[in-house]
């Protein structure tokens, strides 16, 4: 039996999808609008899942208010009310993809959590859209 | 009795926002993050509701197949993975507060809405911040 | 200062959309897949909202558990698991829009609120299709 | 053309639905299992809305920032983790039913709203039991 | 660490649950009123979840774009305002629960999946009733 | 290739979090306002998942209803409109987290599937702090 605490946050940013490699017209045809020159943006929703032995003194994996400060100072601080291709320094020359920014998400928070290990981080960049590292 | 159709349509933009006749301290104060230099964004809902007789053929007060087209063409056309700042003629020196998209919007949709009247709009910025512009 | 209570209920019918003094291809020009031969479905949720005094001994206008009760028993009884073309009898020989849906709905309970009076009925189709009966 | 802003604040509580003036009988035909002796409780929503004009200066009726921040500290933060029977000096020897909170909330906003006007206060008990208070 | 993409879908459909070995009795009693003769209908949610390498050069798994089309093509077009047991070629002669679409969906999309791995397919016929496939 | 049926509940309940063998200070320290004497509550939502074969007479792994029947008898009647620190026996003396919940749950709905087997149990204290039990 294995047992798994989630946080949800949520932030709001602006990002546009391109690859600098490539030309316009082949950037068109892979990220379409999402290749516009002045960006777009979402209300992002980050789920951060942890697995761990439930502490008999607390009744918890680990406290969800630690959980969730740790989230809110080492990744939403970084993203929120931001642009993503130019305000956020672990994503620098990387295309914000919801992929990209689970994966680094991923890395940052995998050595800090504290108590337990890191499971699964979704990013929802839509209702629609959704990407998930899982260990 | 009083009968109303609304049809909910959903884009993603970036925004900032800002008083151009404002300085840096002032904008901060007033608009806190939503004054960051590069931007962010948002997936906006935009709920269009229609007031109106029951057509005794159709069972409806109008299509709604043909109010989400409208609105498609008319107005999420135009702002929906674009830059609310930058891209979009009808908010071209404005602020682009969720009160300013919702005045636009029903100044655009009123004079268009084919059969009934248009009673009311809500433009959601997140879940949580909602405005309403009604008749 | 007015107040209002407000109760959810949801069912799930089949339906399909027809003008039978029409021929099929203005009925498709109309209705769309809604015309489909063998109909379709959705999961409706069904807003009912009351109006009145708080009652100083129980501090309800209304205990939503009785106004649930009246809305499951004259209306949704009626309606969920079944086909509203064909199952129905307060809506025999109509074309089943969610407009046609909220005024009979309205039509049977408008007289019945024991408490207060009917403010309002939404029927929402899908989560984008909605539709308001207001007094 | 009105225009309103809409801020969502929540906040979880205890409470206990009676009259003390009735005996067990009488209360637990009216109020069922929420007069159950040790409490029950909800994650609750409350929307503030607020009509105004919109501000040339900030594109705003007010901000929002602003008004979530005096819900914040005027409500949410004598609600938040209390028992609603024991621990709300506004509520002291009311049966806490949404619509009493409801009235009571606008009792306190109303008078504090620092720019334009208090128009609807909605408590959302659970998602399917909702009242609203309205100017 | 394993990275997988969810793309969510809708569809509106009819269905009738029987089993036609069976007579109405034993039929009502397992299916209840899903059983009853002229069908009911959801608004149903297909997710499909992809698991695969972050392609360097997109910063994606897929492009969800691409996903969403084999989706809406493959599957979509065939069951959205249909009816489950008149209308779908792939479902012909099959008891049309959730489990028996799931299942049915992924024999049609795990072939056809371009890049990476089909890893799930959730199908929620309404918010309470949900069904998993799942590699 | 693996198929599971889900089923979600609600029920209310108020709770206080506390390790008794601690002071004040340390329990405040911890559990912060989730500690406040006279307790507080939540609108939970439990999903309850089986996997299995996919009879195929029913066409389902297990029938919807006979699974929310059981979830309804042995866990929601004893926690619905309930204390969880002082009136549910199979929690006597536990911390109430969502952790001790879905541990809980879990033991007593384990033994106790008709078909299938059970694979997960998610607890959701709100909808931003979830808790999962996966065999």
């Amino acid at each position: 039996m294995k047992i798994m605490l989630t946080a949800k946050s949520r932030f709001s940013a602006a990002h546009r999808l391109l690859n600098p490699a490539w030309d316009d017209a082949r950037n068109y045809e892979v990220f379409g609008s999402c290749y516009n020159p002045n960006g777009h943006g979402h209300d992002y929703t980050l789920e951060v899942t942890v697995e761990g032995d439930v502490d008999p003194d607390t009744g918890m994996i680990l406290n969800v208010k630690d959980l969730k400060k740790l989230v809110e100072e080492r990744v939403i601080a970084f993203v929120d009310h931001k642009n993503l291709n130019l305000d956020v320094p672990f994503l620098a020359g990387m295309n914000p993809t919801a992929e990209v920014l689970a994966r680094e998400f991923w890395k940052i928070l995998e050595p800090l959590i504290p108590a337990g290990r890191l499971y699964e981080i979704r990013v929802l960049e839509t209702e629609n859209n959704i990407v998930t590292v899982r260990r």
